[in-house]
């Protein structure tokens, strides 16, 4: 039976770890330190980009390249897409010319499992709507891992708009499963809390709206982009830098082995300072880049490691 | 001598049926059952594509995958299109690059074969205005012949804007060299025919506006795409699915063996209703994709399989 | 340590002459009359393209394909770009996804050099604002030298707007180290001469707003293109044919031995007749589409010969 990968939320620890183990030993070929390998040669994978990204869209592309294998990239689905559509038949049309697989990213919260029931390929989610971004997801884990070793019992912060990020959903989902604690922390909008400082969801999650209140005790903070794109009025202001930026202040405040993540591009200057993003030792962005060729190729070879052909 | 693919027009009859069975042999390949062939590795292919047509390009490019080729793709060819001179120095520039073989899309009707007169490498025509579109034609063909065998005598419908379809263009030309019956069914402004209900053409080819009045003794029925983009006022109403749509009263009327196809993208409740492209048994139209690949490495061999390199 | 490929302008003669020869050696891959290397197998090379060129990303695509290898292209550096800062940040995560070279084409002077002092792998500049386009020149020079031999001592015309042509600028850097004459040829905006006809402005160079008083001496003329798009009141107006446009009268006055370059693409009617374009012996502008794969490719292996993996 085929398999896709459209979600972190409901993968056991045994299969997270699994990937995150298969990404690490990517990282030398995604490094260019050992040659590609040839799982995907004579295939081609094709990915449907129906919401732009231009770096996500190459590092699916590299990934598939370092595999051995060719890509196609589709930008629209038609008229139609608004209603899902035209995004069910461009996905049945590529299957029918013969792809190994279906990269789908599409502002259609569960537009890529509503392909995958359709297709008898594997799909895999590069991010839909306020959804989930797993592949994000996993390169965060894999990013968090290599610095801090064991995620569980790590405290992790999570900052910016919580409730309409498809990465921190992804990442959150992700670290619950592997027993770390995730602090969500956004402006007041993301959540309905009471007036304690932070607010306690579960054993594994909490909410604050106040930053400089657990900085210290973080062991990693993730940053998100401010999605003007994703657009609604989302609640954030232009004091989003002076409330929840990474400033130079702020950055020192945080634990010496503590590490910063941000999914890029960086909006240098709101959600993150200059100088912390260009020489802050915790910085781990470009890393995250790299994991996430080393992800993509993961996700690949599980899903297609064992088809004919 | 160098050979191009312009269209279907002039082909003998074992020239077409040649490469039909090309097209066939290459199905496992297209259909990835088999691996891919080399015959283009180190090759590369230019893609003129000068009126969008995403998986008609995606098409191709996965045929030159299949065969071991690399792609690139051109989409426009400069300010002086509209005269054909960009056209062509766009074409002598990329034969200059070195590539095997330029595949064109234009809305010049003619552009490929003023282009094929300049260049030495074979000029596959990928749509051209109103002229033909002769890879469609041969993928329709395959699509035919798998499903009713021999086309000789056989009674295939033609529905829609005849007048400014390329892709009907071809399909006649191709249906009329192997003896099949073609019957041209489309509004008025079509062709000036007479008062009765079926006016013939000749031993081959027959019109009719009237497509209630022959349903039952089509073995086929090839619906065309309403080209909006294409324009002029054809003379096609909001009436055209209540008169020409394949609605689910009439896919009734079809007999048990009749086949349906579409070029696609499909207008859904225009030239067809969703329940019909979902479930009726008779529908090819996913299976013309896969013979598309299929039939384009067919013509990328014919062309280019003895050539140095 | 890490080289890059950012300019002609100091290079010395024997590292300019050692790329044409390199260029002149893989000509017969260019050509398809030899199979492609396989340096560059399993490796991808990165095209920004911040700056829309067609001709140029194609040659590239094809140079990188030659040799065995993979491409992927970005067309947007986001918003800061304007600033430089958006160019860095793209070009650093381009590296972090592991590819094995970054070529870059922005309207920013001087952005690839900025970018090469942030990155580890090597960058090629393919065209940088009003700064230069080296590997235009490389091929520009191989063209010469394939017709002309030794190019020391010949004169060369290069007819245009010089003061904005990156074109020229390359050309001019490589004809001097090669010890030609090069003549500058524009309209007086080009630069502040006195009223000779003639102004030397060192032993190689000199300055001429009369192209008529100078061409039969000529044993090459380069043509530039208008670029109206890199704009600014350039003073360029509709006389250009009149006064520096290679008309047919013109084009008989060059020597018998003259040979005509001209970048492309060409606004025919303006810097160049149809006639001329098409008939005059001593054109070479698609022997320059040619050299430019062929040069393209010498680069990426100077750069890139001698890396891991």
């Amino acid at each position: 039976m085929k398999r896709d990968f459209l979600k972190i939320e409901g993968l056991s620890q045994n299969e997270l770890l699994s990937l995150l183990d298969a990404a690490e030993a990517n990282l030398p070929i995604a490094e260019q330190k050992q040659p590609r390998k040839s799982l995907l040669d004579g295939r081609v994978v094709a990915n449907l980009f129906f919401e732009d990204s231009t770096r996500t869209r190459c590092s699916f592309e590299t990934a598939v390249h370092r595999l051995g294998g060719q890509v196609f990239t589709l930008t629209s689905a038609g008229s139609s897409t608004s209603k899902g559509e035209g995004l069910i038949d461009t996905a049945l049309n590529v299957e029918a010319m013969g792809v190994g697989a279906i990269v789908i990213r599409t502002i259609i919260s569960g537009g890529p499992a509503m392909v995958a029931k359709r297709v008898r390929i594997p799909v895999i989610n590069a991010g839909d709507g306020r959804h989930e971004h797993p592949t994000q997801g996993l390169l965060d884990l894999v990013t968090l891992r290599e610095s801090l070793g064991n995620l569980a019992g790590k405290r992790i912060g999570i900052v910016g708009d919580i409730a309409n990020s498809r990465v921190a959903h992804s990442a959150l989902q992700g670290l619950t499963i592997l027993g770390a604690h995730v602090i969500l922390i956004g402006p007041p909008t993301l959540v309905n809390s009471n007036q304690s400082k932070v607010t306690k969801l579960n054993d594994h999650v909490s909410i604050t709206h106040d930053l400089d209140s657990i900085i210290e005790q973080l062991d990693a903070i993730m940053l998100l982009r401010i999605q003007t794109e994703r657009g609604a009025n989302t609640g954030i202001s232009d004091d989003y830098r002076t409330i929840y930026g990474l400033t130079q202040e702020r950055a020192k405040r945080l634990q010496p082995h503590a590490i910063v993540l941000h999914p890029g591009p960086m909006n240098r200057g709101i959600e993150i300072d200059d100088t912390v993003a260009d020489e802050h030792g915790g910085i781990r962005i470009l890393r995250q880049v790299t994991h996430g060729v080393a992800a993509r190729m993961a996700v690949l070879e599980n899903l297609l490691g064992s088809s004919k052909v």
